[in-house]
């Protein structure tokens, strides 16, 4: 006889990804995040929500906090996220969050947000420039991890794909979910998340139009829906050297080899490195080959993009949608924590 | 022809009062706050409300938070507040507070937290008793006058009544308001708060059982619903002095007379006195008669206080009613705000 009772139960693992919307998206992070993110759904139960309360620690703008939360959105789904596959929403789709956050600062210690990094870097900042420790930093920033952590805990996720500079993070909710377990664990226990850290090799950075790495705070960054016209005019702008046609060349030293390697099929790439080491091919054909490659491989998310920016798109269904099942898994989770804590609606 | 369009515009003012549940009520209390603040109501629209998130920042006992929330509420009850004429609702039936608190925590500097005094006096604390200056402080604390202030700006107060000791927590809230209408103030405007600081002839104070202020951080305090025999036995705790009986005695001297001077009335306050300055009543006598006017005085606030305490009386319901009317304001001015800032659900 066989019995089922103690067999292994193999729980699927939820991981759960923030996105800020605080700028135009552009090729790095389509690269560096969007589609390695995009490539682990599947694996676990996967949930991805648009911080856009998050970004409101640093936005002033209305208009221009709402137009990013949409654009970052569509540019996800654009890009391939699924929302059949995925709950997709937006962080103020999910109020309980917030009532979640009040109740987890009342067990997390002032001394656990002095030691957090971004703050600590701006404290520093000030420092250094000879001001008040605090100046000019808000509460929403030295708050902020105490509501990441609540991102994390309310929806009972396992795991957290982020950067390295964001692991500290992870472990605050770590810790906070077992402070709360520590006091309140008979009533009811968050599950302790885990970062997940992308291996240096699935990393991938791409160089910006000044060489440097592309990101929105060098100014150095390709948007990933500009016009055609206007793409290949930006990529003339990437720099190069004065090598002659004939010279052969380098192309691991070329900011504009290193961009096609990311986006060309890897035939392509081995063929046009052997052009350029043979020698013959100018800078001037590189960058023509790279707009035409860019062009081939962003205009049909172009489309979509613009599609969904348009009035009456399905973009705020989608997340309307995603936004209903996520503050489902939000009232049941702050239910029992209100239970817990002696707290009943 | 009389023209009513330039008439002026009398507002009736709102008025809201919190009170944190934390502990068992006692006559200082009732003499010092409770009955001040429910002479109050009817004057302005009054808001009451228990802050049971407030007692979050100390209370770790969930059966405690949980009994002290309808303890205290059905003590307001007892002693007169009238739900029909006031605004009576829980702070956790209103969770439209903890999104604002998010909101409003990202235009606050924290330079205003550090300098509140609660803050302040904690830190003090650790550093006198040489420990780390954010020893054992946790960030419900720390954000606290964020908590506060929202509590009263959400539901639009225009006057929050408090001791001099709480007066800076509604100059905070005015501070944020400030700060949130000049950033948003095209989108909405907060009402701007004052507090009501009762003036000192008002504000009385009563002796506990060592002859000090009665206060539960003393612990000299006496209860206000213990049965008959308890009260009685409590009050002849009272410390006197050895004065015998046949002599004259100084009534203002005697924290009997004081408590008895809250509680009778004036002309049984001032034959009282005349028989003490005459001489040829004991201590013990005194005592009898306080024991008799707190009995009549409060017999019947104790009856009501628990019918109320019993399960299946109204006063869930009267807190559930007094909480959608609160939630319904909330819900509007949360919705303001959320256009104003660039979120939208």
């Amino acid at each position: 006889m066989v019995s089922t009772e103690n067999a292994p139960v193999t729980r699927t693992k939820t991981s759960l990804t923030g996105i800020k919307p605080t700028g135009e998206p552009h090729l790095g992070n389509l690269i560096g995040a969007i589609e390695p993110a995009i490539a682990m759904a599947g694996e676990n139960e996967s949930l991805y929500f648009i911080a856009d309360y998050h970004a409101l620690t640093t936005a002033r703008d209305p208009e221009q906090l709402h137009h990013w939360t949409r654009a970052v959105a569509a540019t996800w789904l654009a890009a391939g996220l699924d929302p059949a596959r995925t709950i997709f929403y937006k962080q103020s789709d999910v109020p309980e969050t917030f009532e979640l956050t009040w109740i987890l600062s009342c067990i997390t210690g002032k001394g656990l947000m002095n030691r957090a990094h971004a703050y600590k870097a701006a404290r520093d900042a000030n420092v250094t420039a000879g001001e008040e420790p605090d100046a000019g930093i808000n509460m929403g920033t030295y708050n902020y991890p105490i509501l990441m952590a609540v991102d994390i805990l309310i929806m009972e996720a396992d795991l957290v794909p982020v950067g390295r500079d964001q692991a500290q993070h992870v472990e605050i909710a770590a810790d906070i979910a077992g402070s709360f377990n520590h006091v309140y664990g008979s009533g009811y226990r968050f599950r302790v998340p885990e970062a997940v850290i992308p291996a240096e090799t699935t990393g991938h950075t791409l160089p910006g139009l000044d060489g440097r790495k592309m990101s929105k705070s060098y100014d150095n960054y390709i948007p990933l829906f500009l016009p055609a016209p206007k793409l290949r005019k930006l990529v003339r702008r990437i720099p190069t050297d004065s090598t002659p046609v004939e010279a052969p060349k380098d192309p691991d030293s070329s900011a504009v080899f290193q961009i096609l390697a990311q986006f060309a099929a890897d035939e392509v790439v081995a063929d046009t490195r052997a052009r350029l080491e043979a020698g013959g091919v100018g800078w001037g054909d590189l960058k023509n080959q790279l707009a035409d490659v860019l062009e081939e491989r962003l205009a049909p998310m172009r489309e979509r993009y613009e599609e969904l920016m348009e009035p009456g798109s399905d973009l705020d269904d989608v997340l309307a949608h995603g936004g209903e099942i996520a503050r489902e898994r939000a009232r049941r989770v702050l239910g029992s924590v209100r239970s817990a804590i002696g707290i009943d609606r």
